[in-house]
């Protein structure tokens, strides 16, 4: 009998925000899967770090970031073949996903290619999203309001367009479209509204006001665009 | 010295996606508020029943569900005013949510009463946006796709302008308004892409096609529009 593949989200950094359930699993986990990108140490891996079996297989895919598809997509298929091994000798695999595994994550390219041949189960994480709006004090949307996640690699003029019709607001992915992303907002009038929030949860957090962000943000930053902590008396 | 309140998202339901940070404030705890829904049963409270200390003082926050707003803001208030009290004496008071404090959650009424006064932390936790997709098997949304979510409740026309401009949708609170918003996918095409979850990871869980989703949907029930789980190879 095949063996389980697991998608498990571990939420957005503090190893405490990772679900009872996550722990378990990975905890019991004979083999993890994790993606490091660009060769780079794995995030993923880094929250998880402490539960992880020092007896553990560890399948590492090493995503390259490049502007083209084709080289990641053919990192995600070996991956799948590897994956599939262990999954065809009986044994369950348990893939390390930062925040969710279906929220801007990668695991959906796993997902993909295995979930027709082999029981899968997704495990929901807490993502950047509230925890942003947490550590920002900020509430993302409430009653009837409406919530709009765009990702910060969108075209200017669809940003200004997506924003302006827009309630609650929260741009991801910021990193190096923080100048394009900040004179959209700015241009809208917004500005005293925003605010920035980067590596939430983790000790090098920062929380502040969008026009003292830096120019040059991480890729785990967000923007918010609330209606404030106020106008819920 | 006052104490400090600690909003606390328990997840989607099952209680083994609490997470770990939760789990603890909520065992530590030697006070707990959560709300009552209309002198029904706390939804949040059963999340983490097993965790709650058996000599825990309990303040409920029983929230009447009338159209107007007003008696529900008046619940709020005595809350406040009670929970104001524990903290005085210096003493934390742990606030139970269900799903993410900020996500369309209760809590940001009483972050708004008393986050001038006393120290407040919230604790993010598994929203049933991210547990509807992983339990459906649909990822949300990747790369630069945008993603929104709307609540069942807002008008028809609202709705259908709203769903036909945008990529990947979640409609939250579908309860009663399962009619009107089925009516709206179908009359857009889109009934053939649409996920109706209800109650999501607990054991009376229902995942099924829109069009076989039942005309009286719970509150605590989703539909997704998503792209599929195929298109990430």
């Amino acid at each position: 009998m095949n063996g389980t593949l697991y998608g498990v989200g571990l939420g957005p950094g503090d190893p405490e925000l990772i679900t009872l359930k996550a722990a378990r699993l990975v905890g019991a986990a004979t083999t993890v899967a994790y993606p490091a990108l660009a060769g780079s140490a794995s995030f993923a891996r880094s929250i998880a770090a402490g539960l992880i079996r020092s007896s553990a297989r560890e399948i590492v895919m090493d995503v390259p970031m490049t502007p083209a598809r084709e080289p990641a997509q053919a990192a995600y298929d070996k991956a799948a073949a590897e994956i599939s091994k262990v999954l065809e000798a009986g044994e369950d695999v348990v893939c390390l996903c930062e925040g969710d595994p279906f929220f801007y994550g990668s695991f959906m390219y796993l997902f993909a290619r295995l979930s027709g041949r082999f029981e899968v189960e997704v495990v929901p994480g807490v993502t950047s999203l509230t925890t942003c709006a947490a550590r920002a004090g900020l509430p993302l949307a409430a009653r009837n309001e409406r919530l709009t996640v765009l990702p910060g690699p969108l075209p200017e003029q669809e940003l200004r367009d997506r924003i302006s019709g827009a309630e609650s607001v929260a741009i991801l992915k910021v990193g190096r479209h923080m100048s394009k992303i900040r004179g959209v907002i700015d241009g809208l009038g917004l500005m005293p509204r925003a605010v920035y929030v980067e590596r939430a949860s983790l000790p090098e957090e920062v929380v502040c006001p969008l026009a003292e962000a830096p120019e040059n943000a991480p890729y785990f930053s967000m923007i918010l665009l609330t209606k404030g902590a106020d106008p819920w008396l």
